[in-house]
């Protein structure tokens, strides 16, 4: 019922899948800022389905319109609402199979919670379609981090298994634009795309592992207890649909390290205090510490697959088989990394508010 | 700043490591629960270092003392006040080596925010002593989500790369109490045990794994968007000084699994929509589904060892050597059990008041 | 940079008022509840300007169209967002006295506080034209008090040192939707009338007294410190733009009265616990006592007035006169009485749903 | 159940006017404030009862302990907690009479929200009390906002009736120290002293009306809509025990006034814009203009009264009478002042702050 990501940059989202738009409403955005469309715009279009193997079929053209708050171009400190319309709606299917809930959809959980009132057509507001929300907002934030010069890039790591090699700043900032599945590593994204076209066959689906980095964060962004920067990165990120995992710098594999390994000592670099290494993820205490702030989100397999799995009808209270059709992506990690940037985006405009370090008002 | 976990039951920490106490505000427990000093002891209790290899030697009794909200062994609706006081305290090490940043702890990054004015003695706020706030409201939460039957545990899963193996809910529920290192898997606590009292010699720390289970938790709690389940967990415990990655259900592990295997199909178990499996951990779409919500939290190895590591004096702004003296654990893992099971208590207590399952008035 | 009234049943409100749009979306409504455009653009039309004297000629057509969260007729837990457009716009006027500030306006504050980047047309976020987004949110809240026997009413109780005379509840509801001026005394309203076409010829304007009533509120709603109904009705009061004062029952009368006059004494009436008298305005400690809540807001003449004013050009940075042309209201309390009761109806819905009194799902 | 005023520099409070002690948690106060327990003490004494007529025989010492959040003498950036400890209590009239509601209390509205498990002893959490804990806070902005040149007042402008005559902002801050009645006016005090023996003679009490002034607020705290400054000012004042009116500037006279008259002209003063009047009370748009903000609370003549009242028990369920033994106040108005300093101290340092002109550290 909050529906509401951040404290001072805060950003509420409305619309369904199947409604008639998605949009988004952005308070606390500082005035000044120019801003048009088109900041936006690019920034949606990063989420859009591409020409590669891993997509949906489903088209939606997603041209945002800007509703409110800017003014000549410019952020005049008034909310900053936009949306898309969505357009390429078709909800037969979901009429037909209403009652027989997808298994690892939310059609089930959202059924009981809001006593069948839920918009059920593609999955409503369930849907990653929601997402787009975020991204407009993550827009917004980009150029206002972009102020202070902090950059944010994410990447797919991982697809189905296949692993891509660690890479420079500077390889994954050149390469993942080029490439449809936003894997830095070509080679192995080349393998990724063959296992995809060969699961989209099977009319299987596959999950994967994204990397979100943030570079040139100035130290001193968080803070401890509920306003621990990577406690409310990792709450953030959890939210996105389809998220079940979340760790930073070393994360999982700290369990298998000692002390004297996994700690990253403070060395002097050019005069200023930094670290050799950067298992901490850039964050120590809940504060940003001047290193990139690195995340990981793992990503499940698209739940809706075409082949038939066994599942409940709530009417008729009997087991049956469900063959999803709809249009859907067989993975949809490389579009879920514009959706991670945002998050982080947003995420690290709004602390950077809270401790001045964007002002109030852009000159 | 906000300092404020939750939404309607809400925890407001306060106190630091060697200041006079550490002490919780709790706000929005419901009126009419019986609760005394020794329902929160009791949790308090599980925190304390045990008898076993990992612990610090640093002794604080912990005795709780509540301040305010209970009259007559039954809450009022007021505010729960408790704390406990600090007695076993030694700042001077600290005071010597006050300039030099104990590498992957807070002390840089605090310094940096609060210009230098921050408590530094013992990690002052950022110390894991301010977790027995958490594990304080940790307790009421406890006795609040009793009344619905819902019950929480934690367990050690992992320890510096050794790994328990899986076992039911009915004997981690029976061996993790007698086990000083939490971890119900005793065969494998033995070794466990071996290898910390091996670190410990040679001045080093370990990490590890641990596991979070709620059993019972009613349909339909959390939300899409900012009040998503998972989102709340991950944020609260991602919060956890040392916590460094969260996952729920499968979690990184979906990244090498295709739909038709993480997928969880529904079926009807003694007349009631269950799933076979429990891929997701118990929420769907960002609301809980009935099974138990399994979540797995990465704890880094202790950063505070006895060896000499390279750090940066920031006075003198050159780099030094530090060991660190002081009181310290050697693997926080078996420590930290308790707070997880808290986070979890106080996050799954403040949404089930959300959505009226826990009542305003307990009659 | 909130944006936000509310704490469960939320209203973040978007749009300018010579943008394109005047929104809100709202958060935290339950499922279930039959709502249709009608019931919305019912509500906002009793803000649009009447054919009395005291209306600007502006005429918008104010037709709402709702965008999320109604499914088949009925909320479906999803945000609400609804708007209506802008069409009878005409920003020539601002213009040309841009940085000519509109005595006892938003245009000298907002011009400072956004760096000059606001909206200033038609005063741009600042205009009472944004109240469209209180009654919106009204309308739902309405609909939802409606569900628990909660009514809410308000009416004009002094325009220009006029008064009505006390009349009964049955008195207000009936003859209140009938006078133009919203006053329920119809001979008062009369005089009222007269005293507005005379200062509308003199070029001035006129403020007035605004009386809210609630009844039928439930025993229980609110809480001490900073939960107070009273508090929270107040400070969502004070924010419609022109409120200079806000209180309840016996208000500032009490500064007069002995506690032995003011005390409200407990009786029983028909085995219920009541009070003779209402000076407390039904509110308690902060808890509504199950008597009316009534509640009573000054507002200001309007501000924007046909007769030269001496101001500063921020520009020129020197004194000049100001004939404010544009359209305006001579008296907007009548208009305004829709907005009272759309504030009091969205806090004591939310008030509602906090306690449970209002499900989280309509059956 | 929020439990907090404030969103950056927030006031949590706990105790009860019976329990062990009233404390507070302050949270988002900025490091490097010099801050002692002295700093603190001085506010909290302008609280105690006086000598003065008007006062509770009630003595508590009210020696506040700080436990947390300060080092050195210094403001840390964590949470600063204080309280006093109850010592002059004694609980036993309020046990007999506890099922017999005192009229115009929260007895009966607490007993019903809690279900008879309030702490009902003194008022509990509805005692005024409880006001400590808002002046402990208020200690803390008051420093806070001196470091920006704001300085706050307030005084008694009426009790029973009698009205103190207008006075300059010197001649207010220079006398109210001096008077035990908090009211600048020392001619009228006199007179209102007079009346307060006679009333406490007859068994009966008297309310009034504080004026509270800001001098020096900067141009730009507040917002519209939900964080308008007047709003939030009003919100809190409002939530103080026993305030039923809240007024800005020309308050609820604007109801007999015209455009023309009300209205403040823009002026240059010395280069700066200013207002030839102050009506608006200090806040356009919700946004704080650059003069004294000046709001008026109208407080109710003291609840418990010594001679008899019509009343019910609730166990019995049936009309008694009830005389109110308990020690009171004749009229809290001298003791409220300082309440209402602290209240708007409190708003005044969390407004600042969020728009960065309080900084993070001070230095």
């Amino acid at each position: 019922m909050n529906n509401r990501l951040g404290r001072l940059f805060t950003v509420t989202s409305f619309g369904e899948s199947h409604g008639r738009c998605v949009g988004v409403v952005i308070n606390g955005c500082p005035a000044g800022l120019p801003l048009n469309e088109d900041d936006i715009q690019r920034e949606v279009d990063k989420r859009k389905p591409g020409a590669g193997a891993a997509a949906t079929t489903r088209v939606e053209e997603d041209k945002i319109t800007v509703l409110s708050g800017i003014f000549h171009g410019v952020t005049t400190g008034a909310p900053v609402c936009c949306l898309v319309w969505n357009k390429d709606v078709d909800s037969s299917e979901y009429e037909k199979t209403r009652f027989q809930f997808r298994p690892s959809q939310a059609d089930y959980t959202a059924f009981v919670k809001y006593g069948g009132f839920n918009d059920f057509r593609g999955g409503g507001r369930f849907s990653g379609r929601i997402t787009v929300a975020s991204v407009m907002a993550g827009a917004v934030a980009k150029k206002l981090l972009g102020l202070i010069g902090v950059e944010i890039m994410a990447h797919t790591v991982e697809i189905g298994g296949i692993k891509a090699r660690p890479l420079t700043l500077d390889e994954i900032r050149k390469n993942v634009v080029e490439n449809v599945l936003r894997c830095a590593d070509s080679e192995v994204a080349g393998k990724m795309d063959r296992l995809i076209r060969k699961v989209r066959e099977e009319g299987d689906s596959l999950g994967g592992i994204i990397e979100g980095i943030a570079v040139n964060v100035p130290v001193g962004l968080g803070e401890p207890s509920s306003d621990h920067l990577d406690g409310a990165l990792a709450g953030a990120l959890m939210s996105i649909p389809a998220v079940k995992g979340v760790e930073f710098g070393a994360g999982f594999a700290v369990a298998g390290k000692m002390g004297s390994e996994n700690n990253d000592p403070f060395v002097l670099k050019n005069g200023k205090i930094s670290t050799v290494t950067n298992n901490a993820g850039g964050v120590l205490g809940g504060i940003s510490n001047g290193l990139p702030i690195v995340v990981r989100v793992a990503v499940k397999p698209t739940a809706s697959i075409a082949r038939s799995q066994p599942t409940v009808d709530i009417k008729k209270m009997k087991e049956v088989g469900l063959a999803v059709r709809g249009k859907h992506d067989v993975c949809i990690v490389p579009r879920a990394v514009a959706v991670v940037e945002a998050i982080m985006a947003v995420t690290l405009a709004d602390f950077a508010l809270r401790v001045g370090m964007i002002p109030r008002v852009i000159k």
